[in-house]
């Protein structure tokens, strides 16, 4: 078996996983969501347009290139290009999650523009981050179900603006990449941590 | 063995399944809801009235026609009438359930005579919906244990209004359809996402 | 093996899946809450004081008598004159489940005296309730390590009132009981599913 | 097989069933948290640096002595010195447990100085409390990346005050022990028990 074939098995296994596990927290209900990983230098597996990504299979996951074309004759989520402009602005990236939680959802709702994390502890999840002293930015873009002119958006963003690690899109979910699945998991759960803590707080009008 | 036997067995072990992973949901609670799924053409599985719906069986699951007459002696669900109701006038309506979680039940005393939905992506879990840019409507009719007459009270709303997906019964529930379990458990997933949302947004006095 | 050997075999080993289902939702934390279910007549089953309710073994329930006395000289709940006033009063029960969730400390510190629940579908969960449109009535007494004083309390309450399904002690915890474990743990999830409405409801001054 | 060498299998199993249990109530997510147990008298295992609480393995337990030196050439977790500081103070003490919930997060960043916990039966789970009828208090200390600082500033605290059952690091995360595994995992639930009910009655203006 060549090494590109059992790289893709082996990242199929691991976004099936994820997809349980992801789904088991309610983080994409109803088939929403959509996860990507990076293989064979320049190939991208992601699932497959339309799953319950609680009940994933290896069949499930599809490959594309950078330019989002499916390499097979499967329909990628539609939601492909977006994967693609994250590989493709930052090279190190191996994973990218997209997520649909309540919390998500409710904190692209509730602000403008951009949400801003600061003061706590598990912004130390990060790479690069040492000290709770620090903030982040995640960047809200509006709803586009024209996902090209939505890519460019976030494209233009990503050109003129700091590093971020991750962006939400309102009303919709939020995108995360890293590394490595575990990496972007890490990520995952220390964003979710943190929109739960902000909309708690906003309840207390301390935010 | 013959087909209808078949397809009846295929159909108890899916509701006995949906029971299982509802009710770990919180969305059955002490022997609450009900589910029913049309097989052999004109033929109804149905819970019968009062069990667990964690620990269903597959003898927990009856026969009922369209008329809502039980096929063996058992008794059906007291809401039976509600599940035919659906049948008739969906003719495309493979899967019925009926959920009881608290978020419905709040939902439909915060609301009266109907909930609109809109702006949200997991809108495009409902059939034939493709943009956030919609809404749907969601009809709340009030509780009545006279179920005859709360199942006249449906047929003339579905009579006389566009299609809907869902409706509610206040302080009740939720009864959802489609051509699938699969389908029907997106679109209560997909319900019960935005319920819970707007419950949290109307604390923040944004919906 | 004589039938009262077998039967509190049975019993301790129900009251154990009872113990693992109702700390997994977070009703018994930190070793609180009691468990009993009367066998052979005029024994009652009970669990050994400050055992982990999430992870009892059949070594974890001793038998006392009507007035609360050990059978064996192991300790009893402390609070195992509780039980035998509820079995006293209701000579029909069988189950009496002590649990002490967050939703029932707060209900009890946010209400005096009682809590009335109506209107409500789930209401139909308990004995010879055929409709939501009727109310029950939960005493809420005033917690207190004095079992026999606060048992007495409860007794003056039950001889002198309409008969209850369950009460709350102030931020304590709720006692329920029926003529099964199933009907019991079908109280219990009722009464939760209300407390939680309750609690919600009151956040948006509708309760 | 040495007893010493027992012992320290013993407990790193028991941390990493505690990591699996703890990670699945969402109280030490995004690698946060670490865990330490003592055995062979002065010698203190620990979780190593930045693992995944839901996924240890015993590999992942290290050594350390009372000054926080690791015993093997792996890194601790950096807030070792946190966990020495509490067993040389507390001799009694055979575990500590560090946990990084939304909760604690939450009371830390609402409160100042100190929580004060009253007139909760669930008191009644630690150590020499036998009534509701009392209060505890859980110092908060503010967040500190010089760990040698922060330390020194508990130290000052313990020497200068009554016993305590646990400390809150604002925007961080609580630290208790006790005498064993199974009564920090107790105080630990007590704990989150009463954070979720003060932090639910501030939402309705009650503490």
């Amino acid at each position: 078996m060549d090494q590109s074939v059992k790289t893709l098995q082996h990242i199929a296994s691991a976004l099936v996983d994820a997809g349980k596990s992801l789904y088991a927290r309610g983080w994409v209900p109803a088939t929403s969501g959509n996860f990507s990983a990076r293989y064979d230098h320049d190939k991208i597996a992601i699932t497959v347009s339309g799953r319950d990504k609680g009940a994933l299979t290896p069949e499930d996951i599809m490959t594309i290139d950078f330019q989002g074309r499916a390499v097979d004759n499967r329909k990628p989520s539609a939601e492909a290009l977006l994967h693609t402009v994250i590989y493709t602005h930052f090279p190190e990236t191996y994973t990218v999650l997209h997520t649909h939680s309540i919390n998500a959802t409710l904190i692209s709702r509730l602000n403008n523009n951009e949400l801003r994390l600061s003061g706590y502890e598990i912004l130390k999840a990060f790479d690069r981050i040492s000290t709770h002293e620090t903030s982040i930015c995640i960047p809200i873009f509006l709803n586009d179900q024209d996902i090209a002119r939505l890519s460019h958006k976030v494209v233009m963003y990503l050109e003129n603006n700091p590093p971020i690690f991750g962006f939400l899109i309102a009303g919709h979910g939020l995108y995360t990449w890293g590394r490595s699945i575990q990496e972007t998991l890490r990520y995952l759960e220390a964003f979710e941590f943190m929109f739960e803590c902000e909309l708690k707080l906003k309840g207390y009008d301390r935010v």
